[in-house]
């Protein structure tokens, strides 16, 4: 079952492109390599019901995670290769809403359409206009829709990471399915509509997280994001998590708070669980990602030191 | 069962407000009230698998058909409720991709943020923008986002629009769930991932075309779609429907090619199948949507003549 993810019907049409296009921005990433590249996931993926899909589970994420964690990492002098979802929210454009079109332009005399400088959009437009054009070129986007098409593309970036080695950290706030439906089981065309009940069997995804953090990358630093709905159960299972996948870090959230505060969880060299809490205060109007970056930063160079 | 998706469990946050909205725009639309007024539904309806939800099945639909259509519907001179799935394309702002920000900005001697009239963007913005403001007094949207929200707001707009009658056109382009989980059936929290199998049990979402052509709307002109991913039992579903909830149109369409093509199919007064394809030709320009409103609202004023 594990390989059969990998099976070419799930192979992603533009795989062997993007990928190249990965080789050429790492190559030039190399040359100034005294910063570390981040691969960041982000955002959910679709599981089809059928082949020729109308219909598919999807898991709830809109990217922001993702993509303001991506401006920071670039805002800190790191590379970034994001692995998104398409259609998901994107570092810079994410504070571009087609809400805020209504109101942003005038047309001045010279009949061109200027955004106003009152406007939502126009208080801040200016500063991350300028962000994206200074920061663009330490950035690759690659986008996946499926759970497969996302498998596909962290294990072909992870093998062209795994030479960067303790340079490469994994930022993985994608929220990948923990269900799929094989090629064979799948229904070829939409499933019809009756007046019976419908019985859907999905099998599990292959855990991936083992071989990335033991045999695909295992000298980079990974840091992985759990999300409960009940926070009774979110240390356990992040415990549980580092345990078996053996990554440097999870950072827990829960669906109702998750805005405002995460928990750091790590175990300690002598395997002693560790709990830091990582919040917004009121007054202060610093993004959770931008707190989440700067403290998993220094987690990141101590563990650097300590190597 | 019927019922069941009506429980107030399922009622919209925001459904008194929106349907007060509602009344409001309706009594301004009633004073140059020669003109049609068209409830567009579009978008993809969700079907939660948890109270808390992370992971939902949805149904693939851009949001392309609905939005185009209301543009072409208001430039005919149309009032348009449009009942669109949140973040889904929308009339005017469809056109605003934030992918084209990237090229469509310079800055001017005066530091203003000026739209570059020869960038992707700027080729079309000023009449995009320009037909905006002419017809956003003409739209009023709501946003949906579960199948069952949707169905509410469908129930509430029908009741009110019933007064206008023939006045009034459904233009049913939204991709509806067929399935759904009552609530007593839904894990309260999100379900845990597992090395075992995990069966799904959905159930039919009671269909409310009866109700709506039949007791809701009774005299309104009301178009549906049917999309098909396999286009050999296209024409044969779309027959069934229209004998089994009588209305006056359906507009069938494959997967594949429905950016190019759709086929219109009605029950001529003796009950005669028709069947009328409606398509782009290569060299026009048209959008396949302004094709279908234009002979939409032949037939409209055909039926109404013939009433």
């Amino acid at each position: 079952m594990s390989d059969d993810i990998f099976r070419d019907a799930y192979k992603p049409a533009e795989y062997n492109s993007n990928i190249s296009k990965a080789k050429v921005y790492l190559t030039t990433c190399a040359i100034n390599c005294d910063s570390p590249i981040v691969l960041v996931t982000s955002g959910g993926t679709t599981v089809p019901l059928e082949c020729n899909t109308v219909r598919f589970i999807d898991n709830f994420s809109t990217g922001k995670r993702g993509s303001a964690s991506t401006e920071y990492f670039l805002r800190r002098n790191c590379y970034v290769i994001l692995l998104h979802r398409s259609g998901s929210l994107r570092p810079f454009f994410r504070h571009f809403d087609a809400n805020m079109v209504d109101e942003a332009f005038s047309v001045d005399e010279r009949d061109d359409l200027v955004v106003r400088k009152d406007s939502e959009l126009g208080k801040n437009f200016r500063s991350i206009y300028d962000a994206y054009h200074k920061f663009r070129n330490k950035l690759l986007m690659i986008e996946f829709e499926t759970c497969s098409e996302y498998l596909w593309y962290l294990r072909g970036i992870a093998n062209l990471l795994t030479s960067y080695k303790s340079n490469a950290i994994y930022y993985m706030a994608a929220a990948v399915s923990d269900y799929y439906i094989p090629r064979d089981a799948m229904s070829e065309h939409k499933i019809q509509s009756s007046d019976a009940a419908l019985d859907i069997k999905l099998f599990p995804v292959p855990k991936m997280l083992g071989h990335l953090c033991n045999t695909w990358s295992p000298e980079a630093f990974s840091v992985t994001f759990k999300l409960e709905t009940d926070s009774t159960i979110l240390i356990s299972k992040a415990e549980r998590s580092l345990q078996r996948y053996k990554q440097n870090l999870v950072i827990g959230n829960t669906l109702s708070d998750r805005r405002v505060r995460v928990t750091f969880i790590s175990h300690s060299k002598d395997n002693v669980l560790k709990e830091r809490l990582c919040e917004t205060k009121g007054s202060d109007k610093s993004e959770l990602e931008e707190l989440i970056v700067d403290e998993l930063l220094s987690s990141y160079r101590l563990w650097l030191s300590s190597e």
